[in-house]
């Protein structure tokens, strides 16, 4: 029975993995990823087979059940088992899921965490997500509808919290807006945008709520991390973003 | 003119240091650094002088200006600057009023996120921070008082958010309990603690609101982080932790 580490690969650039990440990925006999890891983090695993996982823009709940069979079996036939996740393992991950799968099965577990996007798009934007006297606390949640869900549940939390940060965000970054909106928030907090933060493709986007309501991001491929509040105000030293009434976008 | 980066050190362990910190720090010519940050990390440095910045347990803000000069100084005198903080810099670091000095003073920044404490906890928890139909969000968030501040300010975003992750909890963490069942949160909510989170002499207790706010934690010496939440509720995999109505404590 071989022991299956659930491991976080961080937020898109390949050395944002950790050191860990890196020594168990090395001895891997097997790696089952997401779809958005980089290839040069799978690479590090030289010896392993690759069994691609992932999903995008959430597809039904079989894919999961997949997954989790999956480990089951890797666990069975391999010593060394890695799921890589992107980010951190254990935030709109879905670990719960397959950590439970594997105790049902007997199967012994250990999680290595990662840098999760939010802090990748924190480290890019220069915009502490605290500040003395500004910002105590921050929020991270995601507008995505699972089966089941509300639309609205995330808002007590959004607006509760100095700062949020929203995960997986593109597609729903016009409708946040005008929700935030209107539950209250004013609608010239500013909001910045991270598509594939650490990557070079990355491009960041600085606007206000207000403007972000009333147009549509243009269609993104990469990731998409929304970032609002009060800390997240243009600073004279990032000139390549632009802070506009309209959506303005830079990389 | 040197350039300052601005590096996380992850939350204790040396090697949940990233990739890219690792190879800055090797290139280092000066390291400011935290009191937290672990020796095996700041040997990385090999060809670097040291100055130790660590604060704990508060001082008065006269510390932070002396940070922001020592910045400056060094960035005047060396190439490759690393200021390196516990966890992540974006994330209860000050790193705000470091970032502003620096630019007031035309130095380049760069910032290097890292694997922050509240990851660090959830993964020895095996508790993912979020769950679908459980948690949709997570604030983060401190208790901990600063100058001019007030003490219930955090309350808002932690009864918002689904799962709650406090940090430099240790002192607070029986008033924090009072506090949020005061506040409406029911007594008997889950509630993990967990200290000096992935090194070594890691303590994980895990208990209830109720049980918490009865009988204060005993005094622990390294940072505490505190996670409340259904998400902590015990599950049989880790038998090590104690879930019981009075707190329990275990390696």
């Amino acid at each position: 029975m071989g022991k299956v580490y659930l491991v976080g690969a961080g937020p898109g650039a390949p050395d944002l993995l950790t050191l860990r990440a890196a020594r168990l990925l090395e001895s891997a006999d097997i790696v089952l990823h997401d779809a958005l890891v980089h290839p040069d983090t799978l690479a590090l695993a030289k010896r392993a087979r690759f069994i691609d996982v992932g999903k995008r823009c959430g597809k039904v709940s079989t894919d999961q059940r997949f997954i989790n069979r999956a480990l089951i079996e890797a666990a069975r036939t391999h010593e060394v088992v890695v799921r890589l996740k992107g980010g951190d393992p254990m935030l709109f991950g879905r670990a719960h899921e397959e950590l439970e799968a594997l105790r049902e099965a007997g199967i012994e577990c250990e999680v290595v965490p990662g840098v999760t996007a939010a802090l990748a798009a924190a480290a890019t934007l220069q915009a502490s997500l605290t500040r003395r006297g500004v910002a105590r606390s921050v929020a991270f949640l995601t507008p995505r509808v699972g089966k089941g869900e509300g639309t609205s549940e995330w808002l007590p939390a959004a607006l509760g919290a100095d700062s949020i940060v929203l995960y997986m965000a593109g597609g729903a970054a016009q409708s946040t807006a005008k929700s935030l909106i209107g539950a209250g928030k004013p609608s010239q907090t500013p909001v910045a945008l991270v598509t594939s933060a650490s990557l070079p493709e990355e491009v960041r986007v600085v606007t206000t709520l207000a403007a972000l309501a009333a147009q549509p991001l243009p269609q993104s491929t990469g990731p998409v991390v929304m970032a609002v509040g009060e800390v997240f105000r243009q600073r004279s030293a990032l000139q390549e973003i632009e802070y506009a009434p309209q959506v303005a976008s830079a990389r």
